[in-house]
């Protein structure tokens, strides 16, 4: 483990959890039985924005449901592995297809089962009320919470360490309803 | 009434008010008349790891509907009390169903329908925006508020207290949406 | 105006707005275009007491929509007022109805067009986040915002001033999914 | 660049973004793959003050939707300009229309996406949670949080500047739903 701004500039895959870090870890339940969940329009900037400009992004959560599939559909991230209880096996074969190194990814969670992930990727991150696990596990703990702007966050943290990051003047981009 | 940290360890059961302790007591009223509550989905993980572990896990509450049950029915929690208005009653039902002594008990409720039950158990306890009675009332008062990880909090307690709590390796657990 | 503690105490009708009030002034808009608000279970559970405690309750609302109507339904409260945009002209009638003085009744507003309904009773009460001038002409300013007990909160000061409030031992109360 | 209270005074058309300024940036996702929005009803009183008052209130937004058109055809707001990417753009044509200059329009935008726009007017404002960039590029930033009425508060500014606010003893307005 290196230089924290050496580190952060080998970044180029980001790979989040979903509920308590795309969300504040809230599950709406619908009278049909149905899952909603409440994502961030800032995070979703930033998950477009990084799209563009080459990094890869991907989500691995153990939540399924239509809700979770859409907005990523929206976002257009290709690398979405839903109902997945064994995290660390699917980020391996991730790190295989797309032929990445544990030092060029990002990844962020929230809770105990994200530990096993978090040890093996180079860029372990954590929203501000992650649990005392997981904080202790991370090197960068965001100030926002899950839900509340922390994915972008650590994009904007990524992006500016490469020169990435928005600039006025750039191109706008098209977000499906953020 | 003894020592707190070998009280905890005698709780092998975990029952649970819904509105103000699984939520933050917001219920969201849709066009058609039904109801929505939004979970927490760090107090699902909890539930399901102690489920897993072999802990006894109930609700009793005097809401009703479709998302009571459909949350309950997909963490697979056994003892569902629904349109409940005795606690008291039902609770003493259920630890005779189950063989439990009082002090085998942990109660979390929030407002005063509550105080009746918390009286009965050994351990009675509350998230941080319980009503004051209920505060008064309580063993330990939670850090988190209602329907933000208050119920993780302390089902953590009870399984710390007794080994029971994740430790990395540990087999993964499937939890429906969490 | 005369002693705080002893003009609290002449309440015997409870007279409510509902966005900023009830809810947070949170209004969720469906894709159907219908509404959803979001309403506290502490806040229903004190409405449900006074009323069988024989305090009239009445709510008096700009908005409309079937998400009101439900919540108050439910809870059975008999004065609902919906779209009134004149809200003093229908405060005098329901006093009128009712055969109450203004000095009976405690009204809880949080924005500019509760003014004039809060100049002609006895006890003008506000959230914690009402509009200031709001706050200005308030007798009791909750220490709770709308939405999140500030209505639980005047409930219980009347009633407590009145000897009403709930007791342990209190026959429980049935409240429609609170 | 001049006083800043006499700037404000020159305001006679309002453009707003819609997420993070007149939501809390939340997106919550429907199982039909459909959004909704929270909005917040002190913010809808005073747009549809403002409107009242002969004051021109405009929506520029990226995102697109049902719940964005029933909001503000409820409110009534005239110029609407959803799924729009090139702000600078749309806001210079929306100048022509009704023919103001640079100095009569306050902007509110919460992300970078706002930054070209908010250049270009007079009176840029923000939310107290706006990105850093947007931030730095305001003439005021609210105290309020996108979402919990921080757009009531700059109209509030402007119409307090004009003389144009509630007073007690105006007609009453009326508000679909708020």
């Amino acid at each position: 483990m290196g230089n924290f701004k050496e580190d952060i500039a080998k970044v180029r895959a980001i790979v989040l959890d979903v509920d308590g870090v795309l969300t504040d870890g809230g599950i709406i339940v619908t009278p049909d039985g149905d899952f909603m969940r409440k994502y961030n329009s800032k995070d979703g900037y930033a998950m477009s924005l990084a799209q563009r400009k080459g990094y890869y992004l991907a989500i691995i959560t153990g939540g399924r449901g239509n809700c979770l599939k859409v907005r990523f559909d929206a976002i257009g991230i290709q690398h979405v592995y839903m109902d997945c209880h064994e995290k660390l096996k699917t980020l391996k074969q991730l790190c295989e297809k797309l032929d990445l190194q544990p030092e060029e990814v990002m990844y962020m969670g929230d809770d105990v089962p994200d530990l096993e992930p978090m040890r093996y990727v180079g860029m372990p991150v954590c929203p501000a009320d992650a649990a005392p696990e997981v904080v202790e596990a991370s090197r960068y703990v965001s100030q926002f919470r899950g839900g509340e702007g922390c994915v972008r966050d650590v994009i904007e943290q990524v992006m500016r360490a490469r020169g990435d990051w928005y600039k006025e003047g750039d191109e706008p981009i098209r977000v499906a309803s953020r």
